[in-house]
């Protein structure tokens, strides 16, 4: 049968890792996993018991299409609490993650043609999502120097939006207040959309990161509670946008999701106040973290982007391939560590690096770096010779 | 800011109607719900019981974007128990809802520009989910001799898909088998893809609904946990797709949704079994079917669709108004009913019909009569005069 030209987007490469790793597995292999970007814990306990509680008492049926009025409220304290900033939750749209949040305000923006600005490398959806709704992805390539974000004066002429990631995704790296602010006004005074991809807000291990939200109301802002609430399973995320916006994602909303899922919305809800709990999980990212920027350089992974927050090293492997999905594959299966070539997140130049996550549990991670150390040691004897 | 041309949908005007009922309920008055699409069940208790369990246990992380290979299986032993076919499971996707379906249908199916026909009057967020797709709604009047379902020489020219709904909202109206077989070898002959709702499945009072399945493998079935399982907030449903669609869905759903809400898959996989409770929902509707075609013929009501499915009546009330927003708005403010307006699902001929929703208790449905009857004879009286 027919398929759309838009149809036809690219795969995501690291589920092809995932499926490798899981089949390995299933060949009774023990497999590190380094490429998944999802924390190992669950969602936190008391989220999971008021959902528990709200299964003997509620219908759970439709909420209204922005979200439950109190996570809606829940969501805008946040920001008091982790930015200082009062916001109206009349503002916030809670979507059925980040991936509801993307299509609703691309929808809500752009329309077919239109070209759309992303620094690569990238989380790769944004990219397929654009190109899904028949809108044209346009790449900026970083620069290292530049923490791999995109510099204002590298935003293309002829763009309708610009999308950027603080802390990034494969890179970690987090854009400082000033260097946001003039992205936002280069932007802003070019009428290009600006859209704050924060997924990975609350997960940093010096200064926090710096919402768009402290900087202009005329954003689009986009967060989930996949990363730092450990709740990525649940399909639950939010976005803030201009108040002049709320009616027209209302309205796409009501139609194209009707809602976001009324038992992730409970737990969410709940989620907003495990702090203990979300702390103890970023203390782990924090100690995995630490371990990683230690051993790398010495097995000669050191070649790596500032890890600010996130839970990702994004390392340049170009001294040891120009191909880094071969490089992958040996790595799993060689060393039995599987993690994820940067195609996925730069189709130029991701080639030559990796990502790899530090999101599982420390003696996971200890002991991958311990088979990451034999696999490079072999590798560079095979290459000395 | 700027709002896309495809951003500006229209407004769903079943939802001011339940704004409005809400505002009377905080008002402290009571209102009978004959306007809402969803049981007032929850989800089998069952399904509750097995998520239940599964949030002591698992993780409940990303699952793949096709859905749990547990629930594709159980989805394809669905298909033989109700329709007697042999389904493979890998042409199962599982869904965020029928919503993401349809999303996902649409961008496989249909490039920027497209022209989908769809019959009116038909569920309204098929033309709204087109629009924000920038792909053409094109409406095909059907008529009450037809069970207000398309026919084959009906379906216009220039179109590349067909949306048909058996049962259908709001009509409640079934497609024979030969009457869908005729349509869809209509629809093939010109290549128009085939896109078959089937939501309202399992809820029928006399003959089971026939599914597009049994009589093609090349065409889109959406399908949901929403209505027969009585799961609406949960957001799972789920697609049956032609073999080599499969991975073009795929890529679109990992990178569009990633997956459809973990939790929510764990409660559909186990409803699936709660034939017992399922069907005694359906035995309540079925109950307050019968009040209903007994009561509205006799208070002036009685010009309505043949009502085969799903729990709706769609009545005809040109004989009582031109203006159907007006006159649900005064059975709510004077008789305390909330019914939807005809104009969601046909916004031409929509002026002059009720749909009237069963899918409460009958305790509500009885009340509602009885103040529906009241209202008609004041109606009458007073246009009498």
């Amino acid at each position: 049968m027919r398929v759309s030209s838009r149809g036809m987007v690219d795969p995501f490469i690291v589920m092809d890792v995932m499926e490798a790793a899981r089949k390995a597995e299933a060949a009774g292999r023990h497999i590190i996993h380094m490429e998944v970007g999802q924390p190992s814990t669950p969602a936190p306990a008391a989220a999971r018991r008021a959902l528990a509680r709200a299964l003997e008492r509620d219908a759970l049926g439709y909420t209204v299409a922005l979200g439950l009025p109190a996570l809606r409220a829940g969501i805008a304290n946040l920001y008091r609490r982790w930015y200082g900033i009062d916001l109206d939750p009349g503002r916030v749209v809670v979507t059925a993650g980040s991936s509801a949040a993307f299509l609703l305000g691309f929808t809500a923006l752009f329309d077919a043609g239109d070209r759309v600005a992303l620094g690569e490398p990238g989380y790769p959806s944004y990219r397929q999502i654009l190109r899904a709704l028949s809108l044209t992805p346009v790449g900026i390539p970083t620069e290292p120097q530049d923490r791999y974000q995109p510099r204002p004066d590298q935003i293309p002429d002829d763009v309708r939006g610009l999308i950027v990631a603080s802390p990034g995704n494969p890179s970690g790296t987090m854009l400082g207040r000033e260097a946001l602010s003039a992205l936002i006004r280069a932007a802003q005074e070019r009428d290009v959309a600006f859209i704050s991809d924060e997924i990975y807000h609350g997960l940093h291990y010096g200064d926090r990161a710096v919402s768009s939200l402290e900087i202009s109301d005329d954003v689009h802002v986009i967060n989930s509670f996949s990363k730092y609430f450990s709740m990525t399973g649940w399909r639950v995320g939010w976005m803030v946008v201009p108040e002049d916006h709320v009616r027209v994602i209302e309205r796409l909303a009501q139609n194209m999701f009707i809602c976001p899922p009324h038992a992730s919305q409970v737990a969410a809800l709940a989620a907003l106040d495990c702090i203990d709990e979300l702390e103890a999980n970023r203390a782990v990212y924090a100690r995995n973290r630490a371990l990683m920027l230690d051993a790398l350089p010495r097995i000669g992974l050191g070649r790596i982007a500032p890890p600010d927050g996130a839970f990702y090293i994004y390392a340049d492997v170009s001294d040891l391939t120009d191909d880094s999905l071969s490089l992958a594959a040996r790595i799993l299966d060689e060393a039995g560590v599987a993690v994820t070539p940067g195609l996925d997140f730069d189709p130029v130049r991701g080639s030559h690096t990796l990502r790899l996550s530090y999101a599982r549990s420390t003696e996971e991670i200890e002991e991958g770096l311990s088979r990451l150390a034999a696999f490079m040691e072999r590798f560079r004897g095979q290459a000395a010779r």
